[in-house]
Order: structure tokens, then C-alpha cells, then sequence
């Protein structure tokens, strides 16, 4: 196996999925940042690694992977120890169905680029960019605290006692919203969850503040 | 195998995305229509079906399935053949991060309850919300058309000679594209890839005016 390069932004919350997914497995990587707030993924350099000019991608095995969920299963199949996604297939299915709600329906609406183009086009203040925030985490994590609460599957987190991708998806949104005054107390089972994989050091060694470019 | 109800909306883009994928699999299943203008998806009937309150939902095996992608996935696992998804881990991860780009940077941009929210909140009309859809369609299906038509990987299809995830989230996306003045004129390779779509029937009966709630 080929050196692992990790290009990343230090409060991107998809680089954290990631960052969590390589120390789950295991696996040693080298950090390159990328200064979103300076424009850098927008530069020529970063768009020959990936032409879509976001962040993260993955350098390994002589490819370049993008977007971070793929990235994961990619993870995923080439090192299944330790799982990321249950065996059974109805237990994969719910984790992958959990992960995407946040992949798919809070964290786009939400990252920087859409909050700059808010700003733009609608001249949305900090305040105006804060509700809108609000408003699609809200719109999705009222429900994902009720299916979560609701079924015997949950365990310690979301899927039973082993973290997984349903589990990174949460933790990186949960450390996003504090930015915008959500505090965890909304939903207990998902700060309970929160909590929990916090304390797993390759949780809590993903967070943006523990990167080389944090500010 | 119990029967199999799908939860959709004839113009939902992601229930496009599996109803390709049932036919596909060659699966028969019944057709449950909620009407998103109406705002049928948010009553308390369709909630006790998913409470998070949007379409597609999949009733199989004794599950109820949410997320577009997911529910591909499962279909792909429960049904290998013929397989949506290539055998080896590079193409996978290619494949599916291609999909991703869609599935998690244009459609999450682009729904029904963004553009309604925008008009609601920001007083956005119709022409100021056709203009958001282009923008957000463009900034990923450009570097999209850049990557597929720079790899040796692309085919007929977006990976090689067989249908499969990446091109049903491309098909849905651009059915929706017309709706908003992009004409698939702008990406070559991403119109020829859909013209490639519309021949098989498994597309083409997938689409929005084929459907039994279509108006």
C-alpha cells in the first residue's frame, strides 16, 4: 500500500468523517490543508487533485477518491476490520439510511459555500445564516432523534454497541451545530451518542481542533 | 419475499432513482403516491411510514426503507444481478462517488421544500429560484462532465458499458434539469450518457410523466 494523503480543511465537517474513518481503521495518513476561508480549494493546484474543488479527497492505492461517504465504503471494502457497517443487511441498510440524512439532507444545505452564496445573493447576515442552519438541521435531526429513540436497534450508538458510518455522520454535524447555538440538549438520544464517541480517541482526535491547520 | 411498496411522488428526483433501480432488479412492486404540493408527505399517515416526512420509502422483506441511495444499495446487496454497482473497489469508489456529487451536492440544493423555503423566507420567485437551481447544478455537473469526459473509465454509461448508480442519479437530474432552462447541450458527455439512459425501458418507464400520480 501506497502512502495515504489526506487533503482536508480543519472545520470541514466531511474531513472529519473521513479523518474518524482512517483512525477507526487504523491507518497512518499525512495531512495537506487546504484554507476554504482563503479560497484555496478553489486553486489550480487542488483542482488537478480534484476538479470539483471540494474537500476531502483521498490519495491511496494510486487513486484519488472524493466525496466522503464513498470514501468510507471504499475504507470499508479494502479494510473491513474493524466494521463500519453491520453484517446483516437490514442493519446496513438502517445505518446507511441514518448516515444519509446527514450526509444528504443536513450537511449540504448547510456547509460553507451555501452560507457564502446566501450572503451573496440574498445578503443573509451571520444572524439570517444562523437560522437557516438551524432551520435544515432541525428539519432533519427532530426526526432522526425519533427514529433513534424509537427503535431497539439503537444502542450506545446509533446502530447498537459498535460505532459506525451512522455514527461519524452524527458526530461531525453535533460539533458543526454548537457554531450556530444548537446545543445538544434538543435531542437526547443524539447527544448521548454524541457524548459517547467522544470518548473514542479516534473520534476525539478528529476534531477540527486537533488538526495541524486548526486557527 | 413479501410484497414491495414504494412511497413516492412522480416528480420526486430521488424516486425516480428507485424506481430505475426496482426495474432493474427486475422487481414488481405496488405504488403508493403522496402528493408533495399537497403536502400530503407530511401527514400523520405517511409519517407513521417515515417521520422524517419525505418520499422515497421502500416496504420490503418487513422493513421500511428510507434514502435513495441506501435503498440501492440494499436493492444491490439483496439482488446482486444484474449489479448496480462494478466488482472491483476502485471502480466501486468511482461509481459511487460520482453518484454522491448528485445525490449529495445538486438534488439536497435543489427540492421542492429548499425552493419553497427560499420563497417563504427570502421571497425568492420562481425566476430567482430557477436561478439558485442553475447555479447549484452547475458548480457540480461542470467539474462532472470535466471528470467523465476525462476518464478512460467512461463508457457508454458513466463507468463503462453497463447502467448503473452513478447514471440513475445522473438520469433523475437531468429529467429535472429541463424543468429550470438547462438544456443538456451545456454537458456532452452527461447528455449523451442520459440519450443512453432513454433507451432502456428500465429508465424510460422510471420517468416522471410515466407514473400513475403524474398531472
Amino acid at each position: 500500500m501506497t502512502a495515504i494523503r489526506l487533503h482536508s480543511y480543519f472545520r470541514s465537517s466531511t474531513s472529519v468523517r473521513v479523518r474518524v474513518a482512517l483512525r477507526m481503521k487504523g491507518l497512518d495518513y499525512s495531512y495537506v490543508a487546504w484554507n476554504l476561508r482563503r479560497r484555496e480549494h478553489l486553486s489550480d493546484s487542488y483542482l488537478s487533485v480534484n476538479p470539483q474543488g471540494v474537500v476531502p479527497a483521498l490519495e491511496m492505492d494510486g487513486l484519488i477518491l472524493t466525496q466522503s461517504v464513498p470514501i468510507i465504503e471504499y475504507l470499508e471494502e479494502r479494510f473491513p476490520d474493524p466494521p463500519l457497517l453491520p453484517a446483516d443487511l437490514p442493519g446496513r441498510a438502517r445505518v446507511r439510511g441514518l448516515a444519509a440524512m446527514i450526509a444528504c439532507e443536513v450537511h449540504p444545505l448547510n456547509n460553507l459555500r451555501v452560507l457564502t452564496y446566501l450572503n451573496d445573493r440574498f445578503a443573509a447576515d451571520e444572524a439570517v445564516q444562523a437560522e437557516w442552519f438551524r432551520h435544515w438541521t432541525c428539519a432533519t435531526l427532530d426526526p432522526l432523534e425519533k427514529m433513534l429513540a424509537g427503535s431497539s436497534r439503537t444502542g450506545t450508538f446509533c446502530h447498537g454497541e459498535t460505532p459506525g458510518l451512522a455514527d461519524i455522520c452524527l458526530f461531525a454535524q453535533m460539533l458543526n451545530n454548537r457554531r450556530f447555538g444548537l446545543e445538544e440538549e434538543r435531542w437526547p438520544t443524539l447527544g448521548r451518542i454524541h457524548r459517547a464517541c467522544l470518548e473514542i480517541p479516534a473520534f476525539a482526535l478528529a476534531a477540527p481542533e486537533q488538526q495541524p491547520d486548526a486557527v
